[in-house]
C-alpha cells in the first residue's frame, strides 16, 4: 500500500526529515498534505518539490499571498481550521503529527477519526490527552506510531511480543548539556551552555529539556499512554552514548533494545513503513568504533524535572497539561535569558502546587488547563521581575 | 497447548537445566521421554522426579540394570536406537537435544520427520547437516528453536521481523580465558589455564572452544543454516561481558539486540515457550551495576580457527563436518595434556588440507567423513607422539 502523507509541521526539523524520507521512496511515500506556520519561503520549496494538493498556513494573510504567487496549484487553507482540514484530507491515509504545542491535539485526534494512521512526533498529544487518543485509536484499531528514537525503540522491541509479558520499559537518557554537572554547578550556566547537547541536534526547546530531564519525564508520560504500562513499570536509565535508544525487560528476564547511530530519520521511516523495513542511507552504529557504552541509573534530586513529571503523571488527569505548559513557558523565559537554569524546576513545581487536578479531562478542559498554566506561569515570572 | 517434552541428553548441563525449566512450568511443560549416556543414578532420580513414560541410556547392560531396579516403571531402551526411539516417541511434540557429537544428528532429523518441534542445543546437528536439518524443517514447517544464547538472542532479535530486511547478523563474543593474551603469550598456557571462562561456566570441551574462538566459527556455521543467511552477512563482535547476545542490523540501520545476565535458562525456556514469554526466576540484567559494555573486532590473525571455520563454512558440503570432528579430538588432547594449546588450530588446518569436500553429502556421507577426520587427526597426534 502506497502511503499517502500528510505532515502537519513540514517546515520543522521533523517535517523536513520527513520528507527527505519521502523523497528516498518514491514508489511507497507520496505526499499530499503540507502544514506550516510562518516559514512561507521553505514552504513553497516543498510545494514546488512533492506537489501537495492541500496546504496550510498560520493566518488568512500568509495564505492569500501564498494562493497568489501559486495560482491554483494546490487548495491553501490556514488558521487552526486549516489544520485539521489538512489533517483529515480525504487522499491521505497517513498522518504525521509534527507540529509543536497543543495546537497538535485536535488534527490528530480528527485524523484517527477519519481513520487515518498516525505518526506521532508531538508530544502534547500524549502527555495531555492520552486517555483520549488512545481510546479513540484502540476502537478505530489505527496504530499510533512513535517519531521519536525512545519510543520508536521500545515501539520496535515489542514487536512480535505480548504486551502483558513486559516486566518493565527502560527508557534511556543521555542526560543532556549538563550531565556531568551539580545542582550548585548549575547556578552559572547560559543559555548558550545548555544549547550544547552531547549527542543530538534537536530544537532548542528540546534541548533544553534534555538539560533539565523534563524531556525524559514527559516521554516516561508518553510511555505510559502508548504503551499502556504503569509508572511503575517504566524506568529512566542514564546512557550518554545515545546508542541504546531504549529496551523492554520481559517476565523471563530478557531484555530486547534498539540500537543504532542518532539519527531521526530512523524512527520517522519506521513509522511510515511499519510493519516493513526498507534501505535507509544512514551511518550504521559501529560499537566497535564506540568502543564502550556506559550506563548509570538518574539522580532524581539532580534532576528533579524527572521526579516531578513521574508525580505528575501517577496524579494524572490535567497535571501532565500543566505540567507540560507551565514548562514551555518557563523554557521560553529561560531561552531569553530572563529565568536562572536552576530555578525552572522550582517555578513548574510553584504552578503544580496551585493547580486542583480534573480527571478524566475533555479536550475543552485539557486546553483550558493549559492556558491557565501559561498565564499562572507568567505572572509567577512578572512577581518575580523576570 | 501444553509441551510434552522428549529431552535427549537430560543428565548433562543442558539437559539438567532444561528440568529446571520444565519444573517450574508444570501447567505448561511435562517430560515424556529421557535419554542419558552413562550417568544412570542421576538418570534415576530424574525418572522419579518427573516420571517419564520412556527412557534411553548407553548400552544393553545399563538398559538392563536400570530395568531391573525400576520394576517396569518406565519403559527402558539403549544405543542409537534407543536414542531414536526416545526422539519419536508418540506422546513427545518437542523434543530438546542436548546430547553433545554427531550422535544428535539422526535422532534430530527422525524427530522433525515424526513433526515435533525441536529445541536444539546440539551444534553438530547444523554444522554438519544443516542442509539436510533446515530442509526438512522447512517442507514440515516446523520451527528449529536454537538453544544456546547467541543464536536465540538473534531469533528473539528477529522475532516479528522478515529475514529478506536484515542487513546483517552479528553473533557476540567474550573472546574467551585467553582474550587479552598474544599468540606469543599463548605458547606457555595450561589446561588448566584455558578452562577458566571469564563469564559462563561450561563443560570443558565447550570451554576451550571459546578459549580458541573456534566455538563462534561453528556459532556462524550454525547461524548461517539457522538463518538462511550468506557467511558475508554475518560478523563477529567481541563483547567481553557476554550482556549483548547477540544483535541483528536491518536495512534501515536500526540494530535490535537480546541482552541478558548470561544464564542458558533464558534461551532454554524460551525455546520451550516460544511464541510465548513465561516467568522465569533468573536474575535479572542490571546494566547500571555493570556500569559500561565494550566492543571490538575480532583479531583473525590472533584467533585463526575463526578464519578457518569462515573458511570451511563458506566451502561447504562436508568441510564444516571434518571441522568439528577434528577439533572435537584434538581438543580432548588438549584437555588430556597432550597437545599444546597453541598447535590447536595447525593440527585442525592440516586434518582440513587432506580432505576432498563432498557438497551436498548424505547423512551418511556425514557420518563417514567424521570417522575419517577423527582417525586422520588421532594418525597426525600419534606420529608427532602426540
Amino acid at each position: 500500500m502506497v502511503k499517502r502523507i500528510a505532515i502537519l509541521g513540514s517546515t520543522g526539523s521533523i517535517g523536513t526529515q520527513t520528507l527527505e524520507v519521502v523523497e528516498s521512496h518514491p514508489e511507497q511515500f507520496q505526499v499530499v498534505a503540507l502544514t506550516a506556520g510562518n516559514s512561507i519561503s521553505l514552504l513553497k520549496k516543498q510545494i514546488d518539490k512533492y506537489h501537495p494538493k492541500i496546504v496550510s498556513v498560520k493566518t488568512k494573510e500568509l495564505a492569500e499571498t501564498l494562493q497568489r504567487d501559486l495560482v491554483g496549484k494546490v487548495k491553501v487553507v490556514y488558521g487552526e481550521e486549516g489544520l485539521v482540514e489538512a489533517a483529515v484530507y480525504s487522499d491521505a491515509n497517513f498522518v504525521v503529527t509534527a507540529v509543536v504545542g497543543s495546537i497538535g491535539l485536535k488534527p490528530t485526534i480528527q485524523a484517527i477519526e477519519a481513520g487515518k494512521q498516525i505518526g506521532l512526533a508531538n508530544k502534547e498529544t500524549l502527555v495531555t490527552a492520552g486517555h483520549i487518543v488512545m481510546d479513540l485509536a484502540r476502537k478505530r484499531n489505527l496504530p499510533i506510531l512513535p517519531i521519536d528514537s525512545e519510543h520508536s525503540a521500545i515501539f520496535q522491541s515489542l514487536n512480535g511480543e505480548k504486551l502483558e509479558q513486559v516486566r518493565r520499559i527502560i527508557l534511556t537518557a543521555s542526560g543532556g548539556s549538563f550531565r556531568n554537572k551539580t545542582r550548585e554547578q548549575l547556578k552559572d550556566v547560559t543559555v548558550e551552555d545548555a544549547l550544547k547537547h552531547p549527542n543530538w541536534s534537536m530544537g532548542a526547546k528540546i534541548t533544553i529539556d534534555s538539560a533539565t530531564m523534563m524531556n525524559k519525564g514527559l516521554e516516561v508520560i508518553e510511555a505510559h499512554w502508548l504503551f499502556d504500562m504503569p509508572f511503575e513499570k517504566i524506568d529512566v536509565m542514564i546512557h550518554p552514548e545515545s546508542i541504546i535508544h531504549s529496551m523492554v525487560e520481559y517476565k523471563d528476564s530478557a531484555v530486547i533494545a534498539q540500537l543504532g547511530t542518532p539519527d531521526m530519520k530512523v524512527p520517522i521511516q519506521y513509522a511510515l513503513s511499519y510493519p516493513n523495513r526498507v534501505e535507509l542511507n544512514s551511518e550504521p552504529v559501529d560499537l566497535t568504533k564506540i568502543g564502550s557504552l556506559h550506563f548509570s541509573n538518574p539522580d532524581f534530586d539532580r534532576f528533579p524535572s524527572l521526579k516531578i513529571a513521574y508525580q505528575c503523571g501517577k496524579k494524572g488527569g490535567t497535571m501532565p497539561t500543566i505540567l507540560n505548559a507551565a514548562n514551555e513557558v518557563v523554557v521560553a523565559a529561560f531561552l531569553q535569558g530572563r529565568v536562572p537554569f536552576i530555578e525552572i524546576e522550582s517555578l513548574i513545581q510553584h504552578v503544580l502546587d496551585h493547580h486542583d487536578a480534573i480527571q478524566q479531562p475533555s479536550l475543552e478542559e485539557i486546553l483550558e488547563a493549559d492556558v491557565w498554566a501559561r498565564r499562572e506561569m507568567m505572572n509567577q515570572l512578572k512577581s518575580k521581575g523576570w
